[in-house]
């Protein structure tokens, strides 16, 4: 008879998830030691590394993936990481090790007592399987219940469990496939094509899974049928539109009153693939203008349950892009040309202005390249300077918590060996997923990490202007040097001066990774 | 009439909670923005690093602490760090940012949503008040119930609190003083009593807490007077007791069976300050031998309640230690020499052998050093060499969990500007933490690690072994210059080669930081 090991490894290679990104404590090593050879374990020196490396790999792959993680202490460094992971809706399976049975109520060393209650709060599901026998079924439900849901999944295996004899039903689950079926009904599709094509002026706003979801080009079809205008939802982690592309207005300011300013005029917003809407400042208003009805599609109920105004479709976008597209007869309107990249503003003291360094990055690197963004000062910057075409191209922490951005490039750069991946990140960014240099470093990855240092954590800077509060402590972070750090993780690295240095450097060819250190100006986030 | 704000200021100051412990977000900042004179705000760059280097501080000072961090993503990055500050029974108060009232509901980014829900697995309480006007006495109920349960809190507090207005009986929050009074009655003393003075061969079982509690040299005196042999608890965070005392049999090894036999042949186990037992490799066997009788003392109830075996008194030990000792009326026994230290194994390869490092270390470093330790797989060697007489000598990450090493010595080095502070890592665990080098650079902090690296998870290795499953993947970690990595921090750094050169350096007085990597033989734990 087979053991659970050995029927849960099976079935995680029948479902595909045989990448392992983890960090490991005694408690995983009786599922770990028998790991057959077509898997993969990508070892990650922190928790919260690991998870952004799993997060970028998988909504990179657009496929689930598996994270093993220690105990209480392990998995309590994940959970950071993991917050991002549910605001971007990336079906990661946690498959945490627990201490074996007997050890777990007396509170062994090691031991998560109650170890589902611990990740229930933040992830989709959560369990510890009562016996051993149930382990291979509750891992099945893990992997469904993480693409279900498409929200990150939690199981808590006793190590005794893994070399049980797995019982007579256990290949029953090798054979599970699950799906979810979520194309509106006849009635419901009629309903949203007649708003649509009744509204006089529609604006169109695209969320982060439009990009997760692979509608890039689809969603460009659409607004080219409907001439409307089109907005990236607020908060963004995923471009869902090429940000020069003529209709396009750029990302929704997070604030009530704004929002809604931006909304004037318009009869109808459909809202594709995103939540109504993460806001940020609190800058009250009324939510939508005169006149304005907003329409959401989305395939997260919960962002369709709490939103705070307008009538929500849960369903699948692709689906409903398909039906929009195939019912509105209007011929898409002629291509306007893309809109030019202004000059980059140049900066008064020693540093770069951030535009110059977004310049030289358009500039030098390929049109294909991905970047995966954690500067939150200079998101103005970035939109004015980069064009962005392809689907794919740009990604950030969806929960605005900072530690994603080295850890997520480098998990996007292992799926997508294909294209040229570069982070962006800010000098305090860094520091919050910094170990991933490592694994880059280990795994000799082709990444780019560009390393914006201005000294500060300068969006704080600006929300206490905003706040009315400028002298709040611990603001600065001076005394940094990411080349030695890179360095130590075994990345190469340079600090450069001026743009042309900068330009130079991004146009020699790098076979593994490599650091660009920066200084740049204090620039504010809009 | 007095904001929430300054009240809330007032309230943290009479009680002695000024120096504050961070890493911002915007929601932090109407808080931060008003921080009084007195208040010493320390920034860490991530929010592990944060909660261990408060963690530290507050078991160096033994006082709470307050930790100021952000909403779910900030909040989510300290959870694995906190469950060693929940296993050490450090009152650490965590306040956390939360987005402003209309704004949390509908999930606005940086809100958290059900805040307290994220942390009541960990914490001993939590709460988001459900007024502005309640937050005052939250807060203080966040401090009284870190302090009565010895566990961290919790408080979530909506960032648009912070300025209104306070309300009329907001000041009845400055006078509160909240005691816990844990001294046995009278009975229980007699029965407690009558029972250690009856046995005929008592062995005495010290844990953690009776460092943390200020009772190391009372222990010595209560186990002079009893002659019985003295363990300390199995997973020790803190030396209870000289290591070289003529009575001391050592830390207990953290099994069933070994613990067992370690106590043949007494009729009667003392267990004070300690949970009975933190057990780590699963050995079955009977608790205790044919005969032995288990009595533990502790101040924590859910380890009384939760012991697989014995008798429990929920009582202050220390009040148990003055009363033993006023009524044992047996005199000290003559003390015998402290037992000498070996000389120190050599390594056959080209990196020194874990004892000669610590050897070093106890040779040329003052005798009231205090360490604070998180390299596992040197703990034989590291007890086999060290002679550790005073209190406060001693810390360890007390749940196991890594990332407590470099922060942890960052705060008993700040809490104790008196004594000499080494941090002793290894090259696996100093990654969960690194950041808090930066923290020990910007404030000049005279501390010395002392980096073992043998390129290897160590301890999983031997785990590895027992288990007998030796090919787990992810054990090696190689490609680390952690004299580089220091450097970028800020911090000097040294790699040396031998143990002549070892102790040169050491005996070299430094005002700051330094970080001194030396390469190790792989070692076991035990």
């Amino acid at each position: 008879m087979s053991s659970v090991r050995r029927v849960s490894h099976d079935f995680l290679e029948r479902q595909g998830l045989t990448t392992v990104f983890g960090n490991p404590g005694s408690n995983e090593l009786p599922f770990l030691a028998g790991l057959p050879e077509g898997f993969r374990y990508v070892l990650g020196l922190h928790e919260g590394a690991v998870v952004g490396m799993a997060d970028g790999y998988a909504q990179a792959t657009g496929r689930p993936v598996l994270v093993n993680l220690h105990a209480a202490s392990g998995s309590g460094n994940a959970m950071g990481a993991l917050t991002n992971a549910v605001a971007a809706r990336t079906p990661l399976v946690v498959l945490a090790g627990q201490q074996v049975r007997p050890a777990i109520g007396p509170e062994a060393n090691l031991a998560s007592v109650d170890a589902p209650a611990l990740m229930k709060p933040l992830v989709g599901w959560a369990a510890e399987p009562a016996c051993a026998e149930d382990v291979p079924r509750a891992l099945a439900q893990a992997v469904f219940e993480a693409r279900l849901q498409r929200r990150p999944t939690y199981l808590s295996v006793p190590y005794d469990d893994w070399s049980a004899e797995a019982g007579d039903n256990a290949a029953a689950v090798l054979d599970r496939r699950v799906e979810l079926a979520a194309v509106p009904g006849a009635g419901q599709g009629q309903r949203l094509v007649e708003r649509v094509a009744a509204a006089r002026r529609p604006a169109l706003v695209l969320g982060g899974d439009i990009d997760s979801d692979g509608l890039f080009d689809d969603a460009v079809h659409l607004a080219e049928r409907l001439g409307a205008p089109v907005w990236a939802a607020p908060s963004l982690f995923r471009l869902p539109f090429p940000n020069r592309h003529p209709q396009f207005q750029g990302v929704l300011p997070a604030g009530i009153a704004p929002v809604s300013a931006a909304f004037e005029g318009h009869d109808l917003v459909l809202v594709l693939g995103a939540p109504v809407f993460r806001y940020h400042e609190h800058l009250p208003g009324a939510y939508l203008p005169e006149g304005t009805r907003l329409v959401q599609v989305t395939g997260d109920a919960s962002a369709a349950a709490r939103a705070p105004m307008g009538e929500a479709l849960v369903a699948d976008p692709s689906a409903v892009v398909d039906l929009l597209l195939k019912s509105l007869d209007a011929p898409a309107r002629p291509a306007a040309p893309y809109r030019p990249v202004p000059e980059p503003l140049t900066a008064e003291g020693p540093g770069l202005h951030p535009e110059q360094v977004f310049a030289a990055l358009r500039d030098e690197l390929p049109e294909d390249t991905a970047y995966v963004v954690e500067s939150t000062s200079t998101n103005a910057a970035w939109w004015r300077q980069m064009d962005l075409r392809r689907p794919g191209s740009y990604y950030f922490p969806a929960a605005g918590g900072l530690g994603f951005g080295l850890p997520g490039a480098v998990g996007v750069a292992m799926a997508r060996p294909d294209r040229p991946v570069v982070a962006v990140v800010g000098d305090g960014s860094a520091n919050y997923g910094i170990t991933a240099l490592w694994t880059a470093a280990q795994h000799r990855i082709p990444l780019t990490v560009v390393l914006l240092r201005n000294g500060t954590y300068g969006a704080l800077r600006w929300f206490g202007g905003l706040l009315g509060v400028p002298d709040a402590p611990g603001l600065d972070i001076p005394g940094l040097d990411f080349t030695r750090i890179a360095e130590g993780y075994g990345v190469a690295a340079r600090h450069v001066e001026g743009a042309e240095e900068l330009r130079a450097v991004l146009a020699e060819p790098a076979a593994g990774p490599r650091l660009i250190q920066v200084d740049t100006a204090l620039t504010t986030p809009s």
